[in-house]
Order: C-alpha cells, then structure tokens, then sequence
C-alpha cells in the first residue's frame, strides 16, 4: 500500500432500504476505531456534485442503528450521468481530501462508483443495499430480510380478512426484475401461488391451481404477485381476468408499495450491515479497491465490482417447489 | 323479564375488524358466567339462514382474544335483505331455541337486526364492530383504534423513505362516508395535509399549503387522503394534478387497502370489545332489546337501535384546525 | 392579557414515556404558528438549573414524531428540591427571557412547576406524561396507551409459551401505587387473574381461582401483578407460595421492566400528546397559569395545578368485574 | 426401501420456539402432498406415552403459519427417560401403524429420538426447532431469527429511556450454554458490550471498556449478557458491581425471559421451517432415517443424529471482534 487513507467518503444511492443508517454507523464505527477521518455525502452522487457533505465522528451516528431510511438520503442523480457531472463529484472528493468511497446501494450505485474509478482514480468499496436482493456477489442484501418481514405481516393482516369474508387477495410486492421477495414472502405468508418474473406459469395454471384449492375446501387464498410478473397483465387485470373465469371467487387487489422499503431493520439486516461495512473499511486499508462486500454462505467475502455488475443472482428454484407442496 | 333467558346467539357482520374475536369471546364468557347457553352463527345472517351454527362455550373462545379477524367469519348477505330470507334465519333461530340474538357489526348488521326484530319478533343487541368509527351512539367502534395503528405505522415506514428522497406521498386510507380514519391518523402521521370527505378544502388550497411547506423548508411531505374524499379526484388523479402544477415534487402513491381491516387488535379495542359484550349479555338479561352498546365518555350505555341508525357520528372538526397547525 | 408573551420554554421531566416527542413537536409547531419563540431545557428541572437549552423551531421537529423516549431528555434533580437550585433555574429563564414554561411529566415534575411559579413568579402549564395514567385531571395520560400495548403484546407472546407448555405465568408490570396498566393490560391480554394495590383480594382467594381455572379445564394462565400490589409478596414470592400450594402448576415469573417505557407511540398517544400541547399554549396565549390540561370526555379540558396534585385518579373497579367474568 | 411408508407421526417436544407451527404444517402438507397420512402427538413424548393424537391433513394447519408456540404443545417427559416410558410410547406408535417420527425440537428430543430408534428400530427424523440455535449440523435452528428480532425490538425500547435518563442498562437475555442470541442481537441492538458463556473476558476489561465509553462521551449504554455468562455473578449482581465501581453510572437490570419463546415467527424462520420440514418427509419417502435435516450454506442438508448430538455448534468469534469496532 503505497499510501496510508486519511479520509473515507460514504454514501447511500438508489432505493433506499431498511439497514442502510446500521451500515452507515458502521463505516463511521469502524473509520473511528481505525483513526480514519469520515464524511458523508447527501442524497448519493447528487450531494458529490453539489459538495453537501457533513463530517461523521463516532457520534454523530448513534442511535441510529434501529432507524429506517437513511439520515444521509439517497437520489438518483441524472447529472451524474454525464462527464461533466462526474467531474464534477470528483473534484469535491479530492477537495474534501477523501481517500476512498464506500457506495451503499444496487447495481446503478456500483456503475457510478466504477465510473469514478475509472475516469478519476478514485478508489471504491460497493456494499449491496437494496430491498430487492437482485445483486450477484452476496446471498442477502440489506434491507430484504426486512422487506421480506413487512410483506408477510401486511398479508398476515390481509390473511384475517380474507378467511373472515372467504375471500381471494391479489397481493403485489415489489420486485421489477427479480422475485426474490415474492417467492421467499409468500412461502413465508402460506400463499397459494406466487407469481414471478423468472417463471411464467400461463394463467391456465393458475386457474387450475385456484380451482383445486376450491375442491380442497380452501375457502380462501393469497396470491402473490411480483410487480415485474411476466404473466402479461398487471395484477388488476389479473383479478378481472380471474373473476370472469371463477365467478365464486370474491377477487380483491392489495398493492402493498412503498412500506416495503421503510420500518425498523431487522436484527438480521443490522448485523448483516455491520459485518459488511465494517469489512469495507477494512478492505480499503488493506489498499484494496472496487471490490463489492457480500455474505456468502455466512462468511464476508468481497469479489470485483465488474463481476458483481456482470453477474446475475438467480432464485432458488426449489422454492417453486417447495410453494407447491406447501399450498397442497 | 316475563321469561328467563336460556340461550342467545352471536354472530359478527358486514366488514370484519380487529377486536370481532375478543367481542366474541366475551360473548361467550359472560355468557357461561351466568349461565345462559351460547350458539355462534358463521358468515352473519347468511350462516342465520343456512343453519350453520356452532355451540360455544368458555373453553371454545380461548387463545382467541389476540387474533385479527372473526372465528365466526362475516359476510354480507343479500338473501337476508329478502323476507323470504329473514323468515329463514327466524325459523333457524326458533329451532336452536335462541332467545336473543347479539350482532356485531355496523349499521347495516343494525339494520338486518332490526328488521328481524320487528318482523319476528327476534331480541337483537347490537354492538358497534367495524373500523371506520362512523357509528352514532358510541365514541369508539370496536377495530377503529388498532385501525389507527396501522396505518401510522405504514406511514411511518412511508416516512422512512419520503424524507430519505425527498419525496411527497398521497396515502390513502379507508372512509368511503367518513374521515374519522384519515383524520386522527393524518394527525398521528404527521400529514402535511388530510383530505377527508367531510370538508372540501379545494385543490387550490392543497396547492397552495404544499408550496407554503416547500419554502417553510420541508423536503418530504405526506397528504393522507380518505378513499371517500370529495375533491373530485381520486387519489392517482390528485397525485397527478399535483406533479403538474407543482413539477418540483416527486409526488407518489400508496393504496393501504385491506391491510387496514385485519392485525392483532391493539389492548384499547380489546378492553372496549370486552366490556361492551359483557354488557350486551347483561342488557339482555335485564330484559332489555333492541339497544346498541357504545363508549360515551368512557363509560358503557345504550340507545335503541333505531337512534344509532338515525343519528349521525360526526368528526371532531377542532382536529382540522390541530392538523393545520402542527403541519406548520 | 397584560404583556403579549414572546418565547416559551418546553421540558421534559420524570420518568419518559412514549409520546412525549410528539407533545414537544406539538409545543414547538404551536409556537411556530403563533408566532412565539420556543426555547427547549435538557433533562428536565436540571437543565434549567444548568442553563442548558436549545432554540426549537418548525424543522428542529421534524420526524420526530413517531420516535419514543424525548429528545430533551429527562432526569430527576435533587439539585431541584433545593431553594437555591430553583433560584438558579428561574434566573436561567429569566436571562433566556422565557415567558413561559410547558411542563411535560408528571406529579413530581407538576410539583416542581408549582414551586416555581410560587417562589419566582413562572408561568406554567403541565401536560400529563407518564405510563401510569395516575393523574388527576385527565382520563388518559400521555404514554399510558402505548405502555399498554407494549404488555399486551409481551404477554401474548408469553401466552404463546404458556399454553404450548401448560404453565403458569405471573407477569410483573408497572405501577407502583396504581393499577391502571395491571388492570387494563390483564383484560386486554386475557389474564386469568390481576393483582393491583387497590385491592387485596389476599393469597387465598387467588388459590381459589387459580384451582377453579385448573377445574375448568384451563391448561395454562397468566396472572398479572402490579409492582405495587399490596399482597404482602414480591411477584417470585408469590409464585413460590402458588408452586407449594399448587404443586401441579408450573409456575414461571416474568418482570417486563423498562420495555414499558419505550417505544413508538400508538396513535392514541401522538394525537393526545398533539392535542394536549396545542392548548396548552393556546391557554398560556390566553393569559392563563398554573393549569394542567387533560383529557376529560374526549374534550380537551384544564385545572389548576393545585387540583390536579390534590386529586386522585381512581380506577374504574367495573373492570375488575368485567376481569372476573372473562376469565371464567 | 423395502416398504412403502403410509403413515408419518410428528411432534414437537423441548422448549418451544416460534416456527414450530410452520413445521408442523410443512410437514402435514407433504405428506399430503405425497399421498401419506400423518398423525400429530400432543406434549412431545409425553403424548407418545399417553397415547394423544390427533390426525392431521391439509386442512387441519391452515392459518397457524403465523402463529408463534406450537399447537402441538410441547413438553419435557420425564417418563421417556425410563426404558418402560419409551416402550409404551414405541407401543402407541405401532399401534397406531405410525411408520416414522419427525421430531421437532433440540438435543434432548434428538437424544430421546435415538433411544427410541435403537431400542425400539423406530424410524426418525429431527428437525432442529430452537430459539438457542445451539445444535450442531445447521446454521440456523427454527425460531432463532424470531428470538432475535424479538429481543433487539425490547431492546430498542430500552434504548429510548436509556438515552432519555443517560442510564446504563444490564439486559439479560436467553441462552445458558451458549451465547448464539446475546452476541448477534448485541450487535443488532448496538450493545456496547456482551457477555457471553463462550468468553469471559472479566469484570477489569467491562469497567475499562464503560469507563472508555463514558469519556468518549456516550451517556447510556446498553450491556447484553447471555444468562450463562461465566464471569462469576448473574446480571443483579454485575450491576451492583458496576454501581460500586463507576458510581457516576445510574445502572438498571432487565431480564427479558420468556417474551423470547413467543410471538409470529419472522419470514426467515417461517421458511427455514417449511424448507427443513418438507425435506425431512422427502427424506423418509427415500428410505433414509436418523438424520437431522439443517440449513447448510443456504441448502438443506442432513447429517445423522448421532454427529449432530456429538457435534458442537460454535459462534462465530469474528463477531465480537465486530462488537468490538462499533462500540467505539
């Protein structure tokens, strides 16, 4: 390592998620205990390039740790987009004298942040924070145990409504892309099918599948739908489509949104945060760079941001089966 | 009391809410206390009609006080709007030698009760059950309070991720005729601003007060809005109206939707489902009929049927005035 | 009214409960609107005394509502209790050129005011902040439903244990000299017997219930025990004394503690906490002194201070009735 | 497999953890799914001895997924450590034509499994449901993550007065040879310090790290220790310890008991019970028998009984080292 670090930036982008201000407390934790300067940037790449940041001292980050959202904000910034933008960042960062940047975020954080790296020299550290659970490089991201935990207690409550009235509930959960949380929450809330972008069952099947948990006496039932289902219609349409079909179902529709990414984190999303960002200060005194941290198999192991980026975490497909049996 | 009591029955009717199980159960408890029988009717007056009934007693209602939604399960049922259909249920309630029935519900379970009564000749005692407050003859319905908690929690966890990106959120609650719903929550919440369908403030106005919190410096906002508002619009449309007219808001929307009928029932809906359904079983054992059970002043009185479904419980408008100072 | 009042002092006194921040935003957001400034002392009497406060206005409040504990922090001054320590603090105001001084606690905090107001001529107004919910001049006190909630839902939990083990449960809760959370939680959480230091049913009767319980076919039971029950044991005293009376009872004790304290706020709390400050500054507006503002009938009423130490917030013994018949 | 299995017993037995419900219904579920009947044993084996059961099929565990405890109830047999306890119980089992036992639970019930299966060639299969997470040959035990999340949320509450009254608190939490739940939720709650079974790191280094935490200026702080902490005094006395030697420090205790065993398990533990459950019926239907079933990596593996009760599940120490970090 030619050259000690001084000076680590921190950040959080993108979808804010449960979990991100335990990660902050962690980077800030950890530059303390190693006698490393801090200092946070506002609302991600936007607050680089408008040079609002605020210095962080082992204090400035107590209490925070059971907190949603994230006190440093978060933005998707367009003007970081272009060169002039990034320029822009990366001047402020060598004002400010930051050493090296750890990136809480997805995967358009990490593109960011190996932008900076490459046009400008700055050294990155990505730690995977999202709800989502859709970055290759970790099994879990921050924020989805969490997520996962808000989406069952909603339909939990859903659940006593919908056997106090025998009534079928289309529940939508987020996930554009992925269906990690549609298929990990509705094994979790005893769903009856589960819907996701990675497997398109055909609406013949869910008919069937609906009509034979009639026949078994269900009296009611839980869908869940991943916002980015590939089925061919949104999950309005979807229950039309159903009523027409089975005209004894009572279909209603819940669109759970945005609650999904706030609330208290989870004691497994703190500790998860906690271990990566504290391994992310480690990494860069350790003269690494543009690394990604992640949980694999319950180690903390890091791999090259391209390869985070490049990669794909794909679902566990025996969770689809594990759904069937379990709606038997 | 020309004739001793022996057996009342209990049913729970229109929209389940939490608390349905501790009435029930406190139901059935006084019920054995005093030594009277008690049969529980499934799916309200439509278990009434078809004759599915279940005996309770004390070890039946166990463990249940906790619970969201009604072990008897609800409904809402258009043969007992029909004579023929009432004439059913009474001949079904002559046959298990019911003596009286207890209905819990809303105004419309009233209303089926009342017809009974006259028609039949059936004793009915109503206790007010549903989470939207708008019952005259009671301070609190039973599932209005944990209702409240609810959606502030969701708006909590909405909060969480408004102000982490500066966002405005239009969140809307249940209230088709009332805004008891959206209006204490919208307090609790600490909405920016609370539409609810008995005061239309106007669009301009909306506008108006949300530039005025942009220049007082506030960077994320909430406008809870009661799905009966009488603004003209519904909630996707007032979102768009305001992203036209105020283009620096990132204005977004959340349907909380079913979520807000079901959950544990908070400790308050549970005392208050507990003593007005003991009191219902002591009215009916003092000769009394055709009451309905209600909160006043913390205590538990009565009035007659026909007056709860008369009058009119209407929101507390210096709660209005609260808001709009606290959104300051 | 003989000099318009320009700056109001807010504290926070005795033990916390929840609520008590969204009763600061609410002083704070009122004095924002009419104009006044607002000054806030730390830890109670002591930061007076120490000259510690903060200048509060509209954003110094923000997201705080939903938080427990209170940001001004709370202690219990001995310094206080001393003449010259309340010399001190008055001077403090007095060089702060505080007009006014809202306090929010409880009857050691209201006594305090008195003092105050008596030996140096402060004006003040208390807002009643407590679990206990043992103030007179008010039906509910700020934090006391949250508290409840708290229990309700440890006991739940318990109750989980309980029944899949047939045990015996004594639950320890708060309240030292009165009953409320012991009597009001033990019915919202289903216990099979309360114990509250208004009333000493004696060792013996409980034996009685608890082998009726047994006879009744109930497996498992939860007792709840007020700290300050006056059955002459402690709560592991009297589980001791059940197991050797009772041997085939499985008795277990748990004491809940401080997670009664905390938390966030039920919507009951925040809107109270709302409501109760608004008017308390409204009243100082209006030129009023030495009042407490409660809730009394779902209005928002004041009294003297005087009275409110002098009186005495009884329980509603109905309940206690109203226990004795679920738990049959 | 030399004959096809018909009928599978399940029963839940040790202390009960939150997800044993789950289980119970992955179980029920796969055997109907794979066309087996299935029969429940109430009290663990208990129940076995008495001859308690109760037939199960797929409607007989809808809506317990989300219930904490176990609606099997569980027990500890004392009758089972005797020979002739274990032959009545092997008796009822073939009376009952029961082909193979799963058994949810932790060492003991494994131990008792094995007895059962060399004395009595009773076919066995463990599922390791404990909030302990104390057994070798799975990452996670069933109601672990549940425990967690439970004592980090009464934690945060702890926190809110604790930072309110700048107190210290000694929170006592569960697990007496191991220290799984006092060093993740530790983290988790941001305990400043955690004593655990697994290190004694002596009472000189806790005053020194309390004294260290005071000047660098925390004003509460939260010290977690495992109820089997060696350091020599239970938590009473280590805060009376702490209050002699750092008498500036208002120190207070809080055991948090049996709130831990209950309440709705978290997502993780609702899956991780399903996915273990369905696998040790597969593993049955496979001809296999013995084993416990574990979450290995993110699969489900098994490992014979034997190397699971001989084995010895350690925690993982660079987790105090991270403790350590965030404590600065």
């Amino acid at each position: 390592m030619s050259k000690r670090l001084r000076k680590i930036g921190v950040m959080t982008s993108g979808g804010d998620s449960p979990g991100m201000n335990a990660a902050i407390r962690a980077v800030v934790r950890a530059c303390a205990y190693y006698h490393i300067d801090c200092v946070g940037y506002y609302r991600g790449f936007q607050g680089m390039i408008n040079g609002e940041s605020v210095e962080l001292n082992a204090r400035s980050v107590r209490n925070i740790i059971n907190l949603g959202g994230t006190i440093l904000q978060s933005a998707r910034s367009k003007e970081f987009m272009t060169e002039e933008g990034r320029s822009r960042a990366a001047e402020n960062l060598k004002k400010d004298e930051v050493d090296a940047m750890i990136l809480i975020g997805g995967d358009g954080t990490f593109r960011g942040g190996l932008a900076l790296s490459e046009e400008h020299g700055i050294q990155v550290m990505g730690v995977p924070g999202t709800i989502d659970n859709d970055i290759y490089g970790t099994n879990y991201t921050i924020g989805y145990d969490t997520a996962l935990n808000t989406v069952v207690e909603a339909i939990d409550k859903i659940r006593d409504t919908a056997s106090s009235h025998n009534r079928l509930f289309f529940v939508e959960v987020m996930g554009r892309d992925a269906g990690f949380i549609a298929l990990t929450s509705g094994i979790g809330a005893g769903a009856e099918e589960i819907l996701i972008p990675e497997e398109n069952l055909g609406l013949e099947r869910l008919l069937n599948s609906l009509e034979h948990s009639r026949r078994a006496g269900k009296t009611s039932s839980i869908v869940v739908v991943s916002e980015g289902d590939k089925i061919g219609k949104n999950v309005f349409e979807l229950a039309d489509y159903v009523r027409e079909n089975l005209p004894y179902y009572d279909a209603r529709v819940t669109v759970l949104g945005h609650i999904q990414r706030g609330g208290r984190p989870s004691c497994f999303d703190r500790v998860l945060a906690s271990r990566l960002s504290v391994k992310a200060v480690e990494l860069l005194l350790d003269g690494q760079k543009n690394l990604m941290v992640g949980l694999i198999n319950n180690d903390i192991e890091s791999c090259s941001l391209e390869k985070a980026l490049k990669g794909k975490h794909t679902i566990n497909k025996d969770l689809l089966r594990i759904s069937e049996i379990l709606s038997t």
